[in-house]
């Protein structure tokens, strides 16, 4: 028979193909891959909706883990925010399914593949992109991008083959991820307007502010408030209590993989901050020119990973890089939770570059006297004064 | 005579410079540049101190212009943030100041310039890079730096030729100007606390929240609230607007140019808003090629105007490239003012690419057919899948 | 009628689609585009084939100048060479061929344009890339892409429509313009073979060797051996000389825009002569960050020219960066042509760096004292040092 | 007793320094470094020379090995030459030279170590920075940039402490390495002349050519003509073989550290072919992203260790990067070698991407259909066209 594995979601698209191919005669097995959006009760109620398509097998797939260790420790690696915004929260979670979905399918033999992706956006890319690179025996199928059915059209399916379920749909699509949450829809569709405070998953709770310490270990995020956990965790648990405070909202304006711009609002607390303290902690640990080439590298892994191109062995040399940039990013950071924003207090760090012991900055030096000084200028500034002399004369 | 011009402030150390050139046998001439740090009054304040040094002649120049001709506006072109973070408020104006005290200096013959950097620092290097570039025939002469005495040393010494003032010692040092005003002192000589609320010029006045509309013509900030200004206006306008709410207040971690790590505090609102403003509006202009190459020349733009080499005609090739990008950034952003913090709210231009009439992200899209993004992805995914095959095979 | 312009070379897959074109009840008005390649005999023999083709028109257009000035130009300032090796010869025309084409096409309001472009390559993406973005409202027809006729029934398809003519495959596939020649076929189709010394057009004739001196005037190479000419006749006249030498020849292996890895020959003597000379200018004439963001930009150039992205505005704002660097890059350069191969004598120019005035290299220095360059050298190596004893305490 | 570590080259100038500092009280060793410049007899005749300068002891350090794995590996994996001319043989060796004799003095607890750099170059800044960072104890001597003696006063103040030897001074100056021989003199001092041939160490021998085989494996040259052999031995070898045919010469000018421009010729023949045929398998076997980052890197690898940074951890970290990139590099290069010149003929790898069964570039595609690629170009291009549409309307 017909093996397929279908990335079912339990909405009302993914329900749909998994009817109609199941009728179309294939052996249908539903996989869902929790990137850290979904609690165990949801996943219960994905399992149970699955079922009641008629799938053969349903398996959700726990890819946290995986999740930080094959993305997001890069991401933090290389403080990757795409335009200088977007955590990549959604793009990121997408590499990850499609790997994990590819290798399910491989380890079941199956022959086929379904996603429900349309064909307007950037997930058919990825999806499509990795399952052709890892396995490109197996044949891709996509009813809704192939079908372009309304939403009706499909209710309309199920409920002549004894589905009636309320299918609502929400006012923003929501997608909920360890690495942040992405809220489209209605204001999104346009340039001009930004997302109600209501659209976002999170409320102001707190009003008074906190200080939170994140300590990091070679660029890993060890331990939140000197309570050791993994690294994933340690993002799960600063998330909630950030959340509290509204914190990490934005709108995202940027370049889909088919050529058109897309915006999104999101919320990614935990990342934001995550980011911009290994970011602080990098400036006081690292030298200029790590700080330099690693922002053009990480510029491009973003656009890469954000594009598909995650399985581009260039992305595992960038890695190799980061990786060993991080070799002295050790040490602590004092971040200030307040309402609907942070702010970075400091550091500390014992390899720290900023050291009273070689000289203060603005202060009496102590590492150097006026006349290298001098010396040092004088010679820095030959070419621009050559530059000046030769063409000046001429 | 020897005719001296000295860059004088109205501080201890410039004053010490003033009296101490002019008992040397030195006519000297102070000048003070006003990059937009100085009120009427200040400059009238600092004028009379001047004259009580006993120099020959004062003059205030007003660069503010000059200024936002020369530099803001190829920093807010390329969303110059050092590090993702500072404005390079300081290192931008002294690139001014140096420019326009040169300049005087030749127009009034001068056969020396005397400014009162220490030896420590960045500014000495762009201030002698400066005036040995463009006058390399008129001496600098740096008492500060070369004398290394204390303030007490330069108190007795004014009073022991007869000026007795107030030399009070600032718990921060301030520096102010149309890009942001710099706070350093205390905690920033260290890694690990944030200033004090009170150290920051700028303290919260309103708790409710404002919008505004920033419009740019060819990536100039032309209006504010739909009344038009020069830019440099509308910066002070801005300004003064968002400081009621303490918006742009950060501390900044980075390389000064004698290879010590610096760290100091810097307020700098309507910057930071700006910048954020400008940039999403390129989002929604400019193509993501153009988004990518800005972002390698411009994070090169602020390294090379921060380290002094403003005069290196490579500044003047990337500020062609800058100038070349913005002919279509032009449009209205909505930015929210709000206690501590801004949000972007949207834009609208008429060169946004961002337009449903070429298919919308994640909806469906008019653009394609789903053979048609079925056929891209799989040549658009071609390298790695050959890549995978040839390596998985070998 | 429908209006169509095909792009037409006298070979037989464009004889092919201007027959079953017409036949098909399309106007057909043939145009060629000499970027170099053709002399005024072979457009007289295209012309002649093109109308015994049935077509309804035959247009040559000469294209050489705007060439020149729409893409060589800054070939030249970015010293472009693909990987380091190929001066994107063939890409390069394609490009103006393009612009050319669909330029005439609007000028007769034709509502088709049809190429002989198979599926394979890279032509078929920089041609409709081009026409659907200057020409949305025209059509592309693409008989070859689309039927896949071998040549045998292309031929028997035009004899059984009365045209008998010697349709000769040639062992190589030649194409010629001004940037270069390209040469495809038989060793290049795979990867361990050199093309036979008879493939190239031009074989060597001079064993002595010669000096040519090459002028450039803001980096626009303006005179040969001291006579002035436009540009692009002396690239002309420079490749005749050094062609008698054998000059230029190499193989390329390059990514094209499909994602395959393609390989070919080039003879471009006049292109890799200029490129060296005017590289070498510049190192005498631009400062080193000129030179560096340069190199960024430029191989970026190339990479988009490549893939058929001209019209990106990116191209432009590069084109504005390449253009400034050029404001100093005049003097001239001395090259000695020897069989296969050429060597840089050396420049003379008023803007030359190098210029004992300052010191020189490796002598003793007159622009500094031993001092001055200590205290240089302490305090440029002041971060590595700070590393080195932070990160060996810790 | 003040010990102390001279770098001994068996030269006037450090012969100078020698004697001096003995006299002066210091116990002076001699120590030279061999980066495969050396004969075993030149070494001999170099402890001969130390020795009649009456130091106390005399060490040659074989560093030909650590050469290779520290520097030249990295140059061969970045396809590293400066300003696409220059292999940086004399850069690449110093650094080495530095480490080595920093080791060796720590070795032996000298607490000083002298160099005969003067204060004009490049290799004062290598030295001084390499000592001062790896042992900031230690004091660094140097006379020659010191002193200012002409060649006369040094002869005579040998003469007159016994010492009588032919100081000629050769009409160029020659540095041999394993990575190149420099050649600096007359010519060099000025931009307009070529070296005349005589001045390059090795002249032509062979007429008639020959091939020669490459083997890499993860980008290391482990073989030559199939004859495996450690890459330092390898590089040997091809360089004995390919200066029969004076390939690999060439005159380079560039930056200084101190910001001059500097010119010296070179004969690099092992060096360029390796070089050159490792970027060919590159190209046949690394992805186009991995090519265009390494390019960037690899650049500023270049940069960075001509400026003496080699210490700087972003060394370690574009290592890394490139040590990464080099998994799939393994495979045959067959070089032409012919006189002044050669030719790469192609690549045998079982990495290679260029691989007919995914296409053949130019020919009949088997991977995908015409539909396909014309829905690959609409999508690939649709930014360009969306923004040309909306400027164009607007």
């Amino acid at each position: 028979m017909k093996k397929l594995v279908i990335a079912y979601s339990g909405g009302l698209d993914t329900s749909y193909c998994a009817v109609s191919l199941s009728k179309a005669g294939y052996e249908v097995h539903a996989v869902s891959v929790n990137t850290g959006g979904f609690t165990s009760e949801e996943i219960k109620k994905i399992e149970a909706k699955a079922l009641k398509m008629g799938v053969a097998t349903y398996q959700n797939i726990d890819a946290i883990q995986s999740y930080y260790q094959k993305v997001i420790k890069y991401l933090i690696y290389g403080n990757v925010l795409k335009n200088n915004t977007y955590p990549l929260s959604v793009s990121a979670e997408r590499i990850i399914q499609a790997i994990e979905i590819v290798q399910y399918a491989k380890s079941i033999n199956a022959q086929y593949i379904a996603h429900g992706s349309t064909g307007a956006g950037n997930d058919q890319v990825r999806f499509d992109m990795i399952f052709q690179t890892l396995a490109p025996e197996i044949e891709i199928i996509t009813p809704i991008r192939d079908g372009k059915l309304t939403r009706q059209e499909e209710i309309d399916y199920l409920k002549s083959n004894g589905i009636e379920m309320p299918w609502d749909k929400a006012k923003y699509s929501i997608n909920q991820g360890l690495w942040g949450t992405s809220v489209g829809g209605k204001e999104t569709l346009t340039s001009q307007n930004p997302l109600p405070e209501s659209a976002y998953p999170s409320q102001l709770k707190k009003g008074v502010g906190e200080k939170v310490i994140l300590s990091f270990e070679k660029g890993e995020f060890v331990a939140l408030n000197s309570t050791k956990n993994s690294p994933e965790k340690n993002i799960e648990l600063l998330n909630k209590l950030a959340s509290a405070y509204a914190i990490g909202r934005d709108i995202h304006v940027g370049d889909t993989i088919v050529g058109i711009k897309g915006r999104v609002g999101f919320e990614a607390a935990a990342a934001l901050i995550i980011i911009k303290a290994h970011h602080l902690l990098e400036k006081h640990t690292l030298t200029k020119w790590q700080l330099q080439h690693k922002e053009y590298l990480s510029s491009f892994y973003g656009m890469h990973l954000h594009e598909g191109l995650y399985l581009d062995p260039v992305m595992r040399d960038t890695e190799a890089f980061l990786e060993s940039s991080q070799a002295k990013v050790s040490g602590n950071v004092v971040v200030s939770l307040k309402p609907y924003h942070f702010m970075l207090d400091g550091i500390e760090s014992k390899h720290d570059l900023m050291n009273a012991k070689f000289g203060s900055y603005g202060e009496e030096n102590k590492g150097w006297t006026a006349e290298e000084a001098k010396g040092f200028i004088k010679i820095f500034g030959n070419q621009n004064k050559i530059y000046q002399q030769v063409n000046s004369e001429s």
